[in-house]
């Protein structure tokens, strides 16, 4: 087997090492080809490391970083002076070929701004976006794309989002997937222009397999296998999701624990409902990746703990195994050629 | 007590008079001082009464309208074509003062075009908005706005959104509403450029409550009295909202319809955890108004049902009696002072 090097940024998201840390060992017991390198504060990951019995060793090795891209930095600024952050340092370990993948829970904005500058753009991307998978009621995945890469979109963008996201879909489904873009409603007159030009854009592409609108109430019924959307309304759509499914998860979890005969009864009763209901909540996945780029990097949600970090990594593993970039690279060209000639 | 008119349109909405006409009467039984014009198909409207046992009278009449727009009509179009239509006779029969309020359970877009060009908008405003209640975990409500009126907004409509909403709330409350802007992000530097200017400008403005930005997983936990967003975003969020609530609400059903002894006892103990559940979604309320307006407009869902259209009839009621439009107009001439001195 192949071994697959992933850089850690160590730093990144609400709990830093303490969380990484640990993520980066459990993972490599998962994953036997896997080795990591965690870039960040050497004093604080060693600590963590000698908590849990864990030395470097060929398999886990630490790359020293000064500094941290905090969560309310500019991504702009970020871009000035990421020389020696942890985000910057785990983005140049995939640039310079040391590593095959690189994993972050840092400021999404710097992570962006950082990746398409040191990674470049795949040939015929714009801009890059930030896609995930959706669980739907009948246990399938929808993914989702832009999550927020971008806080405004053009219908040229739109457009590549759905290329790259069906690419991406394919690889796991091994046949063509549905791409939808979401709207407010699903008559062909509904919407603002940008995702009417878009709509006609794919209904003109014969590599995209575009099935129409789909409406926010129709995300986890899984109606399609791509939905697109732009940034700021995939990010507030994902996380009203997140929300919602939190709340009533929330409000089970409590009749649940309760100390009465009656919570007895229920933590009886709704035990598989809850496990079901918690495989319905998105935010119970984590790893969302940034497609479009020459390389892999994958984000971290910022308080995902050490099982969702561990996610994290596995979607790394599991995109430099499909070969993700390349993928999307093909597909761009078949429609290149397509909308050409 | 004063007679109040609503004017519905009783072609609207997926079932026209099928439903419509049995929630007339169900209005008529709830609320003494409510009078109703039913505007659309007599014969239709009349075969309807008589299998309620129902007689026009001095407090239900109806007048009839040849003519429908249908849901897949451009609002351009509609608004050429809306002479002898139900919902446009609806709407004159509120320019006209023979009703206080109208309801239209139809095409939005012409709900929205021709409320604007019938009725007029209030001094201040460029664009009307669609405002509803959100429930929230703590029992308290939420005002989202807008939640699809408008497929885009500049930073003027969103900061007019915010003044409106906000008079709105504040007519339930009797206090100072705590208005908020929904964004991909809780930081200064996130979002899109239509959010950034629009909080510079509600930071400026003594006259609204501003508490800053929400993001979509916070929007059922009370963080906020009103939300502000564009159309697109608020539509596609309350519909995710409304999509992922309804999944959790029937997998936790069809636990408690199994037939066996465990859903028997689940029936016995939990359907008041299961009435809570419902409560939380948006979907269960009806009557979203178009604000903005001089006069009052209240969009029910398509698919609502009896119950459903019989609450937006109570919401055009509440608000006739809240003196809702002229609220609006003296909290938006405080704002205008405020901004030019």
């Amino acid at each position: 087997m192949q071994n697959i090097t992933v850089a850690l940024d160590a730093m990144g998201g609400d709990f830093g090492p303490r969380v990484t840390v640990p993520a980066a060992v459990q993972a490599l017991s998962h994953f036997p080809e896997l080795k990591v390198i965690l870039l960040g504060d050497q004093a604080a990951i060693t600590s963590q490391l000698s908590i849990l019995g864990y030395k470097p060793d060929a398999r886990l090795s630490i790359q020293h970083c000064d500094r941290v891209i905090s969560n309310s930095e500019k991504p702009s600024l970020a871009l000035r002076n990421s020389n020696g952050t942890s985000m910057g340092s785990a983005i140049d370990a995939v640039a310079s070929g040391k590593a095959d993948a690189c994993v972050s829970g840092g400021n999404t904005g710097a992570l962006m701004a950082l990746s398409r500058f040191r990674l470049k753009l795949l040939p015929g991307i714009e801009r890059p976006a930030l896609i995930s998978a959706l669980p739907t009621a009948t246990g399938n995945k929808t993914w989702m794309l832009d999550l927020g890469a971008n806080v405004s979109s053009d219908a040229d963008s739109l457009f590549q989002f759905a290329v790259m996201g069906s690419a991406l879909a394919e690889q796991n489904l091994q046949r063509a997937p549905r791409v939808a873009i979401l709207n407010i409603g699903a008559e062909e007159i509904k919407g603002n222009d940008l995702v009417k030009r878009c709509a006609e854009m794919l209904s003109n592409t014969q590599s995209v397999n575009f099935v129409g609108y789909i409406e926010g109430n129709q995300l986890l019924h899984d109606f399609a296998d791509v939905v697109v959307c732009d940034g700021f309304v995939g990010n507030v759509c994902l996380k009203t999701c997140e929300g919602t499914a939190q709340l009533f998860i929330d409000k089970l979890k409590s009749s649940m624990m309760s100390s009465s005969i009656k919570g007895w009864i229920a933590r009886k009763l709704f035990s598989g409902l809850f496990n079901e209901l918690k495989t319905l909540n998105p935010d119970q996945y984590n790893g969302a990746s940034l497609l479009g780029l020459r390389g892999i990097v994958i984000k971290s949600h910022g308080s995902a703990d050490v099982e969702a970090v561990t996610n994290a990594i596995g979607e790394a593993l599991h995109e430099v195994k499909r070969q993700v970039p390349s993928r999307i690279s093909d597909r761009l060209e078949a429609v290149l050629l397509e909308r050409h000639y």
